[in-house]
């Protein structure tokens, strides 16, 4: 692998671990066993890096959140959708651990962001929508607006009450069940907008999603 | 006012204005034009005063949630428990905005929050039990722990997701019409799960709490 790309991966590990705030280019370089300059002929500033691995996740997320052209939406579109947006979250999990400070200190990111976010809220409504057309969602009953708005709410905020409010002080790590349950969160809302001829199977898939908080 | 409440208060508008990291005991003392001296005559340092304002913010929402005894819940409660819960996330607003680094800092602080998110979360269960009890929501499809836990985190990321999504970079205010917004998408969760009695008021009450986005 490049020392680039080297340089990339080991940064989102760390940061990912340890917070954005408490990684500096000298730990990165020191993490692989390269010096502070070279670390700098490939990256200006950490700034540079963290800019860099925003641009992945924006295009990860981008590219899974499109709405298939020619045919209806189907449930396990819906799935794929929202696993892939939560792996996507927790892949990149420091991003969203420090945001405030990551936007307050840079612009330029601060503007990417908003319009990647609302992005993601105008995809959410299609998505919505085409449910409602599927006959998934009633139609009469379903706002896609509100559910764009108020899943993209629980998807970016699910990781964070995992761990200020789930987890007990002994336990530090966040499981893939309680993952899933954030897809569980998400698909729940939909249980008073649930055609009857959707609802059998919207449910069997939504026992698949549940874990308990354990509270 | 005395002393020590006048630095709790200098201290709760800096924070809310600069951020809590980003303002020291210095600052708070030449803010209130006291000794540094004079402001550790009360307070050990500023995790101290950080905890006393915490424990304010909690005693608040605290008391705002309780179920009514001997009575069914109503629409009002419904409108009053959510706009107290915003007004507390508001007036602690740097609570949230740097909530990781806060109880990441705080081993103590982080066990209080966690056994206050789960009170909350406990408190709206209870809540919308007691609107399926009182006919304003289909008891049949309405899973109180589903939608607790659901507007906690609706309600504890919206400040957030309206500064870094909603307002633009040349709008650096938050209004109290985009605060009302935050409970329009708490109360819009149960579009699908309104009794038929109960739809009409609450659709009144949904277009009270209106407000575009403008994306």
């Amino acid at each position: 692998m490049k020392t680039r790309e080297r340089i990339l991966q080991a940064s989102l590990q760390l940061f990912n671990e340890q917070g954005e705030r408490a990684v500096t280019t000298n730990h990165i370089a020191a993490h692989l066993g390269i010096s502070p300059g070279n670390l700098y002929y490939h990256f200006r500033n950490k700034q540079q890096i963290v800019t860099e691995l925003f641009g992945r996740y924006e295009a990860q997320v981008d590219d899974y959140l499109r709405v298939p052209e020619g045919r209806a939406l189907s449930l396990e579109d819906k799935a794929h959708y929202l696993e892939s947006i939560f792996r996507g979250l927790w892949d990149y999990r420091f991003f969203l651990r420090d945001q405030e400070h990551l936007l307050s200190a840079d612009p330029d990111l601060a503007e990417r962001y908003r319009q990647f976010s609302r992005r993601c809220v105008n995809s959410g409504r299609a998505i919505y929508q085409g449910l409602a057309e599927a006959g998934i969602l009633d139609a009469e009953r379903t706002d896609p607006e509100v559910l764009a708005i108020n899943s993209w709410l629980l998807m970016t905020s699910w990781i964070s009450f995992v761990y200020t409010s789930v987890l007990d002080a002994d336990q530090s790590e966040l499981t893939p069940a309680l993952l899933r349950r954030g897809v569980y969160q998400v698909l729940a809302q939909e249980l008073g907008l649930l055609t009857e001829q959707a609802r059998p199977a919207v449910q069997a898939m939504l026992a698949e999603y549940y874990a308990p908080l354990g509270h």
